[in-house]
């Protein structure tokens, strides 16, 4: 028996059986198939340099995080019944007069009643962020080898996710509508020429300010989107995953229809929703919208996780919800951030002088981010000159090159993600300035 | 192309375009191991029957919920630069101050310092739930068709959450002592004699107050199955999965030392616990101490799920552990449970008089449960007899046979898990007393 040794006899303590000999742990494929996710490396720079003002972190607003407005809802501890209950287990989908709300919620935004809408509460599912449920649609509809297509630049976080999940990510071009509908034709014509339609699970797009570019799916392009996908459904279906996270951080112009909204068969899109980015993300707290008969598997998966979120924020959101003081507070902080955005873009405008034709950036209407693009050759990765430069100029950015899938081939390297987010306005200025030398600087040396 | 529609020519809505035709989804391997969870069947029981008394949920102690401390800790919110801090994002392994709240909280349950236990807070994980945390290590340690070594009968959430990552879990004889060292060796040493050591990944066990026995892992076996696990570590570590859920919950006797202390190597043992039996499920916060090189690889898997459990929780949590209103919480509620169990156990005892060769239960120090066995080739499966009678009389129990991993041959039938939980004193005893009826009438018509 050369794999073990004789322990049957002995009352040797494990020490002595064990002296120096490093014993390998086997991890699984599925960790092994992702690196250590690079916004890690960032936040370690982050750690190093704490004079650094960071225009890369994903962190919302500070100042105006509703601390009144929880403990208002947290004062529900008083009343012995629902303090009680608040404290208890919940339901692994979730409390159901927090789902009401939702229900509620989602048809003012989109302007309809859920008969119109087709939502009942029964359809919603609570998770822990957003991103748990975008996690767990992956768990459901993907086997390692399936296909997801995404727009690219995209949200780097879940595509490592959906790595990890064994998912070969095929990327979509985007322009300043968004996705393409065209480009996702052309990918799923191309696929099934490789006998590949049957692996294609879902399309992934945050159809609002999407993360990095800022920028929206245009109104058209939601129905063509839904026709598109719908067309090339006949063996299986192909989802759309739409992730709303950023939507209702808007400062100008008119909300849009969402893409789930627009899809009249109710089967094709999956809506998923966050409470992190318009009110606390320390409440951790999100919501998926999913077709019928996606609801019950989706929640057994998540019953494998933790069978239910935590019931308390759940009761607090629900109350905010309720009262109204949500929507008062999502009001407030669009006039924040929209002064934020303001000054962030105005700042670029005014550093970049006479550099508009080489360095290009978006304006979002919306959301946290600015992507900046530099001119071709212009490589903004983690080992350039510029990253280098940046951290010493005391400003930390997101390379671009993260917001790809990794095994695309051809990754562009020559953009930057910019974040109004966290940062104070004069510090947003002085970061950007920061940037805008860095980037007039290695201009000027080309 | 007979995959798909044309589309491209025309402006028509999805509506007109997929009239009637139901497109299926094709759901991942992953969901289709694991059917609908039993205890879910049971959950509809109680729904439809709203008079049953429920001795079957794993919900806690309701009067006794701590809504005074979690007030208490909540006016942090009061606090600006706090409040705030709470209610943005955390860190993806948890926050700092509650990781060192658990380390000094550990050692004094192990009554050995952080040095002598070799435990610093950058080993803790914070997770939803130590639920979240295990199914995280499952992910981490499991590939299709590995094995996990469990102890029968077991937690059943946690061998359905195995059986969907596609684990065999090998059932392992117990007794009153908990699992059997000796049947773990003699487990091992099969699997290798078919090549399968390779696949073997970790051992799990719930050391204190088993779910469903309610019986701890004694003294000796804890080094015991240390030394017969590390035996078999040659080739790769195979490695123990200690879930001590409701290790505080102990009403007689005294406190063991974990395995994961009494594991001198610091490598072999990771440590699940949890604030949900102990304070509040509400507030859905559990905890993982992992070997060193565990711990990265870990948290990079949690970054996919969700980034970080909920941050305000955790600061609630960590004022709660820091000012004492912890402790003095755990023996308040273990003098409750305390009641409870001799409420359960006195009318087990009082109705089954006569019957004690006939029907046996456990007697446990801790937790929340006792396991009944009935006679041989008496059923309590959810279609059987007795079952239907429980109902019918108005008594809600699980079915011991949930407690077994789905695969194994000659599941046993004959037995039935109590919680005396969540009902108080009164109901208890009614809930035990109908239980006891339909058994007794049964038993009578033999």
């Amino acid at each position: 028996m050369a794999n073990r040794r004789s322990t049957k006899s002995s009352g040797a303590s494990p020490t002595e059986e064990q002296p120096v000999r490093h014993i390998p742990v086997s991890l699984s494929q599925r960790v092994l198939r992702t690196d250590k996710p690079p916004i890690a490396q960032l936040m370690h720079q982050g750690v190093l340099n704490p004079n650094l003002i960071s225009l890369a972190a994903g962190l919302v607003d500070q100042e105006s995080l509703p601390t009144e407005s929880v403990a208002a809802a947290a004062k529900l501890l008083a009343e012995k019944d629902r303090g009680r209950a608040a404290l208890q287990y919940g339901t692994t989908n979730g409390d159901r007069r927090l789902r009401e709300q939702i229900v509620e919620h989602l048809c003012g935004l989109e302007g309809v009643s859920p008969e119109v809408l087709g939502v009942t509460p029964d359809r919603v599912v609570i998770g822990t962020g957003s991103q748990q449920l975008l996690y767990l649609v992956g768990e459901l509809l993907l086997d390692p080898g399936d296909i997801v297509l995404a727009g690219v630049p995209g949200y780097f976080v879940y595509m490592g996710a959906l790595e990890s999940l064994g998912a070969r990510i095929m990327p979509i071009a985007t322009d300043n509508d968004g996705i393409i509908p065209q480009a996702v034709d052309d990918m799923l014509a191309q696929l099934e020429s490789h006998g590949e339609l049957h692996h294609i699970k879902f399309l992934y797009d945050v159809s609002y300010f999407n993360n990095p570019t800022g920028l929206c799916l245009s109104w058209d392009r939601r129905s063509e989107l839904i026709a598109v996908v719908q067309s090339w459904s006949q063996c299986h279906r192909i989802c759309i995953v739409e992730d709303a996270a950023y939507r209702e951080l808007r400062y100008d112009g008119v909300d849009l229809p969402s893409v789930f909204s627009l899809d009249s068969t109710g089967q094709s899109v999956l809506y998923a929703g966050t409470f992190s980015k318009s009110f606390s993300p320390g409440l951790k707290t999100g919501f998926l919208v999913a077709p019928p008969e996606l609801v019950e598997p989706l929640v057994h998966q998540k019953g494998h996780h933790d069978f239910g979120s935590s019931n308390f924020n759940q009761q607090i959101l629900a109350d905010v919800l309720q009262s109204g003081e949500y929507r008062r507070h999502v009001a407030a902080l669009c006039a924040i951030y929209r002064a934020k955005r303001d000054c962030m873009l105005e700042t670029l405008a005014g550093e970049l002088v006479g550099l508009e034709s080489e360095v290009l950036w978006t304006r979002p209407e919306g959301g946290l981010y600015v992507w900046v693009r530099l001119p071709d050759g212009f490589a903004t990765g983690p080992d350039s000159d510029f990253f280098a430069a940046c951290i010493e100029r005391g400003v930390l950015v997101v390379p671009g090159e993260y917001c790809y899938p990794s095994a695309m081939p051809a990754i562009p390297r020559h953009h930057v993600r910019l974040s109004f987010g966290v940062q104070p306005p004069d510090r947003i200025r002085e970061g950007t300035r920061r940037f805008c030398d860095v980037v007039r600087g290695l201009l000027a040396c080309r």
